[in-house]
């Protein structure tokens, strides 16, 4: 197997990096050093650390198992948001409430910041909104999911209402709030 | 009327500083000209920027005029949750979406990396959420919520989906998402 190139190490470190450390919490050098790279060659890959921010925020909305799931027409529509959900906030779990998720810390540190990375934590936000919205619809058409309100605006909330609750977990250091998030979704919001 | 002390000053303009460029974004430095105050005069005051920031958690707890409307009972208590979320929103749309909430902002940059900040968010939130709550038991002893989830649980998850949402608006630069998190509140989750 051919090893990663420099500038997926740079993505990966830079990934792990700027999720422990928040962007304004870390440098270039640490990035490279968490990359076990030279620092010079941080600049033959991206002009800058705000770029490489921007190019992970378009990694993470590609290849992402979580959202995966979603798409998995195998599982009724309810089912497929139940897991979707809950493969977010496991993930959360594993990580003892450490980590955030990108498009949380990056909207509350750097949207107002970094109008490049602003630009793409939007698309990021926009196509993960459709995808639930996607399913959204189906719950609708097969009437496990109520109609009274748009799909996109359910699936906008849902979102929204997730990203809130993971910053109140970080805070609280346990999951209460992640199962209050799931049960009033699954027994009052959505149905 | 006496000036404000040193002390206050830097409290002031340490909120000021810390919501535009985030923890991590400012220095002492910055905090200390935006005060107009010598460099040096600051660690008379404070140990470290992070013992600024726990003090600025602390404070904006106290005497925050959106939360005064909570405990304003010539209001019906739904309508000061109403007017409570709409005093919430109207401040974002002022600062153009720019600035966010504290709570959220340093829970997502802060949370991970200062147990002293954390331990201040952590009291902030319980506070608000318990504020928010009260007036969501009052609102279910008139009927004017509904009775089927404990007022607690309502509460925080309003708090958490005004947070979410606020970080969502901050990327789209539009209150199109508050009018959702107002209508989906008011004609649904609520009542």
């Amino acid at each position: 197997m051919p090893r990663p190139n420099v500038r997926e190490k740079l993505i990966e470190a830079g990934l792990n990096t700027l999720m422990q450390k928040g962007f304004n919490g870390c440098g270039v050098q640490e990035i490279t050093d968490a990359a076990g790279v030279p620092k010079g060659s941080f600049y033959n890959h991206f002009a800058s650390k705000e770029a490489l921010g921007a190019e992970i925020v378009e990694r993470v909305s590609q290849n992402n198992p979580r959202r995966a799931i979603l798409a998995d027409t195998s599982l009724p529509p309810l089912e497929r948001l139940r897991r979707h959900l809950a493969a977010l906030i496991e993930r959360a779990v594993e990580n003892d409430f450490e980590r955030g998720c990108l498009l949380g810390n990056f909207s509350a540190e750097m949207s107002s910041q970094s109008p490049l990375i602003r630009e793409r934590l939007h698309m990021l936000s926009t196509s993960w909104t459709e995808e639930i919205a996607a399913v959204v619809r189906e719950a609708q058409a097969d009437g496990s999911i109520r109609s009274n309100t748009p799909a996109e605006d359910l699936a906008a909330f849902l979102l929204d209402a997730y990203e809130g609750t993971l910053l109140r977990v970080r805070i609280e250091k346990n999951g209460a709030a992640f199962d209050r998030l799931m049960k009033l979704v699954f027994t009052q919001i959505l149905v």
